[in-house]
């Protein structure tokens, strides 16, 4: 932490913040306007709206930690010896990855076998992700950091073959005026994902220090912006308009 | 508390947060989706959101105490002589667990005479053996900790009794397409809260340090989020097929 400029300290910081106020304020926009979309599709945008509520709450979280990790005197940083805690973000994502997953089973509306099935695969590959990820982000050896790498990627691809090959039929059978949308969703969710595993490496190529540090967290913090809030508003686009398809009056109608 | 190492106070500060969140979040999802239940399954969806509110709040009383309770400089703990306060589990648990068991009894829907007399009976039950269990807990002899396990067990007993025999017959009366998750919830009561006797007895069997430490404040966080979040969900999902069956359009239905 005291390779950081007190500019870069505070930019961070600023980060954080700015992830919770998204976070936080999608979480309201969805639930708040929950009955715009019809009776079937309230699940998914609940679900939604919890995913963005999980990642305001360790936003705060990161944002605190952050703060308590470092004194700011007369215009230097000091270490108070109090770690900054990395792990916020795999208890987060460790809840959240599964759920987003969850979201766009429910919002396709498929039948409940199918519904059942995939959430379980999926969500159950994801969770399986985020707890391979987490020895390798704690160890101090880079191979072992490397190993969980390796071994984290293996449902990452599952699910990333789910998406674009096992979902497909589903989707084909989505109705016209959504199916571009439902493609742009799981597109969505492969490019934001691809930058976690990018991001873990880092420190295997030697990129340390300050700008290293700000990169990482500006950069997860971007990516959870786009995999969670952006999503998040594309699943509510994706109910309301099937809603209205279905013959159900949305908010946007008076 | 100082014989944790950096490492492990700090996964079960994780633990603690990720107990916070898993309770807020399944809180938020069951009133959330309160509508989507037939009125008759209402006031149990109520209460099985309430069981998980009152273990939020507890989560993160318990964090912060956690948090309070040791000073972190340069990679070394250091107590800073205020305790860890273990007495709020057994606040918690004093008003959960009664609960826990009303919610079982209140999507059961039976009669109103039975629903009342299980209620009292076991709720009554879960209460005494909380309160029998709080002064072996913080009893310094290994002799008094003993006695008020015994002293708890009966009621326990009592209540794996009447779950495994008492409502045996009320079970059977169920309709089919939910008789095997009541059965299934019955299982997950008592398989989440043997944990709680045996984790009671672990200062008895010389079982101390950091590792025990760990093992104990992690596995009562697993065994709360299992006998609450997961268990109400178990509950939401049986109040929503029963509203199905009983001919009540559910969320997941347009």
């Amino acid at each position: 932490m005291e390779t950081l400029s007190l500019d870069q300290y505070s930019f961070v910081g600023n980060a954080f913040s700015f992830g919770l106020a998204v976070m936080a304020s999608t979480t309201l926009f969805l639930w708040l306007m929950r009955s715009s979309v019809a009776p079937g599709y309230r699940m998914a945008i609940t679900i939604t709206g919890l995913v963005t509520a999980i990642a305001a709450y360790h936003y705060l979280q990161i944002m605190l930690s952050w703060d308590k990790a470092v004194d700011v005197t007369s215009g230097e940083l000091a270490a108070t010896g109090e770690p900054f805690n990395q792990a916020y973000r795999y208890v987060d994502w460790l809840l959240t990855v599964p759920l987003l997953l969850v979201e766009l089973i429910l919002v396709m509306k498929l039948s409940q076998d199918e519904t059942w099935n995939r959430a379980i695969k999926l969500g159950g590959a994801a969770a399986l992700m985020i707890v391979l990820g987490y020895p390798g982000e704690v160890a101090e050896g880079a191979g072992t950091r490397f190993l969980f790498w390796i071994l984290s990627m293996i449902p990452f691809i599952y699910i990333l073959y789910q998406l674009v090959v096992g979902l497909k039929e589903s989707i084909e059978k989505q109705p016209d005026n959504v199916k571009q949308l439902i493609h742009y969703a799981t597109y969505l969710v492969i490019a934001s994902w691809a930058f976690y595993p990018i991001v873990y490496l880092l420190p295997l190529l030697g990129i340390t220090g300050g700008s290293a540090i700000v990169a990482v967290e500006v950069g997860y913090t971007i990516a959870d912006i786009v995999a969670k809030a952006v999503f998040g508003l594309v699943i509510f686009t994706i109910a309301v308009r099937k809603s209205a398809a279905e013959g159900y009056k949305t908010a946007t109608e008076s």
